[in-house]
């Protein structure tokens, strides 16, 4: 699902690899496995969506994987999610999308690559990676106190309406996974409560 | 709807006014026009409030709309969401509350206008808007990549519980749409799912 | 209930009451006190854990009341959070959980006693509680501006998935109430909105 990769943080990631990581460049910026989707609630062929007068609830799971071979990246994940929701058969209601690491966030902002490098630069600034024993955190073998700063900043989750099958979403709205801490796999909750 | 307006946010929007944009002082401070607010999930007459004994789930949707006369300010829009809630007629559940642009906020805390004052000196601070070449968002043509740090700062959207139909606060919560980039309409979506 | 008080939160605390407050190193570190809690939608006898084709949506609710001693410090409220989740006998939903006084935060991230030193240097770098003189807000008569914008950076509120009757967590995930202004009894809102 090399799919996910859009140009902008394909771009990203490579200069942050080459920069701080030596990953090899032509790696995939994202290898993407989703896992345990499935609908919790009801045995397979009970709920008709063309049945618009049911008003029973209705949940929905699945994990997003991520692996980001740079310490540091931003992935849209809008079309994923945007694919869980057609999934679920929900058609109004909420979807929670949230990092289920501490070192790593999940946001909702614009999908423009110079946006993305002033956010890395701007959390640089804010929560500097170095001096990594500047951090007590850091005294148990861990170098990512920082990541656990920006994390914070940037947000665990995002709840999104859902609206006649939709994301109910402004003009620019994307759904982001922000990495701090990356070059392992890591996972997105998706979670969609509904009718 | 310019009661929406109250006398700290409006002082507020003046002196950011005045110093900043040079808008008329004596403008309205928040024009708000609402918009497309529906109960999506039943016909008219299936939903009887006392009925206390039914579980069957609802959803409500509607846009507020805002257009701030100065690049930054606060519009305590707490009463524009309680009247929605009234609407919805749900009497337990979640309220979900979001800026629909991504250099705008949606945050909950204390109306009271010097700590209106100073968070926007604050997020001046924690991410400047001049000088605006800094920012390579900022090539694009925008100036306004500092409002893509302090939306993420001040939060996206907050949900806030539905207890026996009103919102669930304590003493001093109040909910603010957060403008950064202001001199444009721009929109808060409210979904409510409960029963 | 001083069973809520862990190893790393409690040193955090004695170590900040020393510093700044002079508070009693032997005093309990956080009195919690449950108050209101209840099933809002539903007559004692009509729900049945083990009728799993049953798709009505429950609610539920409940107050966590903490009393921090000193005026900064981090409580991990897990347990307290899945003993609500419990009781509401919900099993696939959404849990809210938010600080109801705007001086507090709830958030999720490590259990790790050094970093959460590590949060309060870098909030005090962020948003420092002195001078307090430096804060419009504190001509109010009070002292507290620091803590309204540390709350922010640290967030009010975080919505939790509902799996299988579970906290649907990733491995470190914790949540935690983080008081930026403590030495008074201040609450967290716990509401879960499922089936």
């Amino acid at each position: 699902m090399g799919a996910a990769c859009r140009p902008s943080v394909k771009t990203l990631c490579f200069e942050l690899a080459l920069a701080a990581d030596g990953v090899d460049p032509d790696s995939p910026c994202i290898a993407t496995t989703p896992a345990e989707g499935s609908l919790h609630d009801k045995p397979p062929g009970q709920s008709h969506p063309e049945d618009k007068q049911s008003n029973d609830m209705k949940s929905f799971r699945k994990e997003l994987w991520f692996e980001v071979p740079s310490r540091f990246g931003f992935v849209n994940i809008t079309d994923q999610v945007e694919a869980c929701l057609r999934e679920s058969r929900i058609a109004e209601g909420l979807v929670l999308v949230n990092a289920m690491h501490i070192t790593a966030s999940v946001f909702i902002n614009d999908d423009e690559s110079g946006l993305h490098k002033d956010y890395l630069s701007w959390l640089e600034r804010l929560a500097p990676h170095d001096p990594t024993s500047a951090y007590l955190h850091n005294r148990t073998g861990e170098d990512n106190a920082d990541a656990h700063m920006k994390r914070q900043v940037m947000g665990r989750e995002v709840v999104v309406a859902v609206t006649k099958s939709k994301l109910d979403f402004g003009p620019w709205e994307q759904i982001f996974y922000g990495e701090f801490d990356g070059r392992r796999k890591k996972r997105v909750l998706v979670k969609i409560l509904g009718e």
